[in-house]
């Protein structure tokens, strides 16, 4: 009986998924970025029930490209400017190929050295891109949603001992800024901490945690009987790119007795930049961090790069083996399983592996730091047309601007250039006012995809004010 | 500046990935199954530092199939019969391909349409091929340990309405069988439950959870002032895929007022033979189920389903936005980020509709009737052999067994099948004594690949008891 395709079937769809995608990277940049569909067109489009009987490849292929094609809001294109730009670059796309025809499953060394052992190699050349010290462990998850879960869990475990066996106290509070994402409030409510444990601590005027209230927060929780646990501070928040004062909360941590965890996970690639490189000053003594590839170093979805300074309290919340059981075995042969939630381990580092050979270090810093200048040229420009104004200091690749003028007007602005397809970016509310943002961030955006999309903003600002 | 690679030799180094990967699935039967490698050898043998330069996509590739492949555990070999045999299969793989290349993340509707439609469309035909009420709410996780997570946190906000805000209390308690997976008792862990509130109920002598005791175990915590959640049964237990009685339990769970989540990862897609539908009696009723097309369903890592019948829990549990703060919108544009802890989602619902198809249905349980026919012949040659006996009845398509004698001899017989690299197997205690598990799941396996597993085996078995 045939069960698969044959090696020759493979080969030639193989091949024809090559070519599409190659071409897809080359011009995409013809596609309209986001799609223009209704709520449920494409679920109506497909048939209700799953084929009695296979279907060819070659009609399967079609309906991609007739059917899910014109639903895709396309991330992978050079103007896909919302939430944080992100890129599948060639050699990404290259490893996830190797990785899914392996289909190991890393959860114990060995189940497959090479997930450990090529996790372990990715973990810490980027852990020396980023200038931390060698005691931080380094582990790969889907998200840093996933990854901030397990900081918090780890921090509830080293600050109560007995969860492990007993189950956590309700007392617990965490504190992070009020333009943290929301993520740490996610972890909080996920791990049944409730939201009134999380404390969202104002910020300056530059959208920075302040360490005085902080501080404050933290002494008037002790006072009303509370167990202050956990502080995460962001380097590069979703809203503005605010970057916390790292040291000082670290401080604050320290006398505190608090976990802190860093959240750098679109900024923290930007810490290769020797001129930026400040931004993790302090990060060197948290607890926990966690920077995304799959965000702002060019490697498909999913790889968030988590790293403990405590191993040993990352396995005395999540292994099932308690440690007085452990048997004795070679301190290389990770099991990672007993680091985290899922059992299950994608063999993820290839393609980071890929990534960061590729593209090698200078590479890398040439372009995040043509990422960073554009942020701030356009900025620049956008100051100095007297319709806009902008809304937030540009520190690392996202421009935060508005329309002078109603938030209708800048509704619209942002609808306009969304339906276009030219350029998609996501509006937000800061301080009250919604605003746009333009985040830079994919490998192929050049500096004139940038002041296209600049013009065209222009363009219907001019149409948008004539019409009143 | 040159960024990216570029079509053409994306285009290049793609044909010859996928040439690459088509003699990998026509010929890995060639390889070894388990690498022979030391803990650290591939660290050792990768450079400390990641390069200051790019590096060419040939040394990448040459170093791929020079280094990293010899110590990678093929788990998508035929002969893989460790843990769960799962397998890539080429349609799934081509999936991934486009996957990574798309690089859509949809967290929300409007991040990218077809990824939630498509997901809706994936789980509602995987529902109706395990004959499951349309009721069931069905979204994807990475893996099984991540689905029970969730199951269990929103058995927490169902039981407790306050969890929410409040934090949970500390009196909650989860039931499951002694043969549960080891996902349950770590997602209460995690959760921050503590062990001490995990029951793990004893089993009968087909290793069946005994709902008797569930039902006595559940009266002595409430005459202890615990608070009953969530009891877990398990569709095919790790050890020797045993059933529990879901519909029985689904009565307790009804009757005592908990929520039921049916834990269906591996056993679950054989719930699409009319002759083993029975696993799922009582399943329709059940709170939430899982079951990963991962495993035994063709489909590359990762992809895990989870059915919840009561999304609106799941959303308590796990959304930012209070229900009463949801301003109206078109109900076919379900944010799924809303429903679990990742923020990010890969486009996983491709690979899973590329696999559907191209399979269909009556090829599927095709191959999963000849997976459970073949564990059902070997584990009669195996019983017809009066040096080994079986250890468990075989209702699936794993078979335990074991030589008789000592769990020396036993434990030789693993190691040096999976030095051979013949075959891959893993041990495990059941009952105190070492036994072996061979699991029947890849796409590829052939009658006469268990055959000729079989033949080593008892060639091995007759020179471990001439050494003896």
């Amino acid at each position: 009986m045939k069960t698969d395709m044959s090696g020759d079937e493979f080969r030639r769809f193989g091949h024809e998924v090559v070519d599409w995608i190659a071409d897809y990277l080359e011009n995409n940049r013809d596609l309209p970025v986001m799609p223009q569909v209704q709520p449920g067109a494409l679920e109506d489009a497909l048939p209700a029930e799953a084929p009695e009987d296979g279907e060819p490849m070659e009609q399967i292929l079609a309906d991609f490209r007739s059917l899910v094609l014109p639903a895709v809001n396309h991330w992978n294109h050079p103007r896909f400017h919302a939430y944080f730009s992100v890129s599948a670059s060639a050699p990404g796309i290259l490893g996830e190929m190797l990785t899914a025809a392996l289909n190991t499953n890393g959860m114990l060394w060995q189940s497959s050295p090479a997930n450990t052992e090529l996790e372990m190699v990715v973990m810490r050349w980027l852990r020396q891109w980023l200038g931390l010290p060698d005691r931080f462990f380094g582990m790969i998850h889907d998200t840093a949603s996933l990854s901030t879960m397990h900081a918090i869990a780890a921090a509830r475990v080293a600050a109560v001992p007995g969860v492990r066996e007993g189950g956590a106290p309700a007392n617990l509070v965490v504190y992070t800024s009020e333009h943290a994402h929301s993520s740490i409030e996610k972890g909080a409510l996920s791990l049944g901490m409730g939201r009134n444990q999380v404390r969202k601590i104002a910020t300056d005027d530059q959208f920075r945690l302040q360490p005085g209230l902080l501080q404050a927060a933290i002494k008037a929780d002790r006072a009303a009987g509370l167990h202050p646990c956990c502080v995460v501070s962001t380097v590069g928040t979703t809203a503005v790119t605010s970057v916390d004062p790292v040291a000082d909360i670290q401080q604050i941590a320290d006398s505190e007795g608090l976990w802190h965890h860093v959240d750098a996970a679109y900024g923290g690639p930007a810490a290769l930049l020797p001129e930026m490189r400040w931004m993790l000053d302090g990060a060197e003594r948290a607890d926990s961090l966690v920077v995304n590839p799959h965000k702002w170093l060019f490697t498909p979805i999913d790889l968030s790069a988590f790293y403990c300074r405590r191993p040993d309290v990352l396995r005395e919340a999540f292994s099932l083996v308690p440690s007085y059981l452990r048997t004795d075995q070679d301190d290389r042969a990770v099991n990672l399983m007993d680091y985290g939630v899922p059992l299950g381990r994608r063999f993820r580092a290839l393609k980071l592996w890929f990534v960061m050979r590729w593209f090698g270090r200078r590479k890398v810093e040439q372009i995040l730091r043509s990422h960073i200048e554009w942020a701030r040229e356009l900025a620049a420009s956008i100051a100095a047309d007297d319709r806009f104004e902008i809304c937030a200091p540009t520190p690392l690749s996202l421009v935060c601007f508005r329309l002078k003028g109603s938030d209708e007007a800048n509704r619209r602005l942002v609808e306009e250039i969304n339906r276009s397809g030219f350029a998609f970016l996501a509006g937000n509310v800061l301080g009250g006012r919604f605003m746009l943002r333009l985040a830079i961030g994919h490998v192929r955006t050049t500096r004139e995809d940038v002041q296209a999309v600049w013009s065209r903003l222009q363009a219907l600002a001019g149409s948008i004010a004539s019409a009143g």
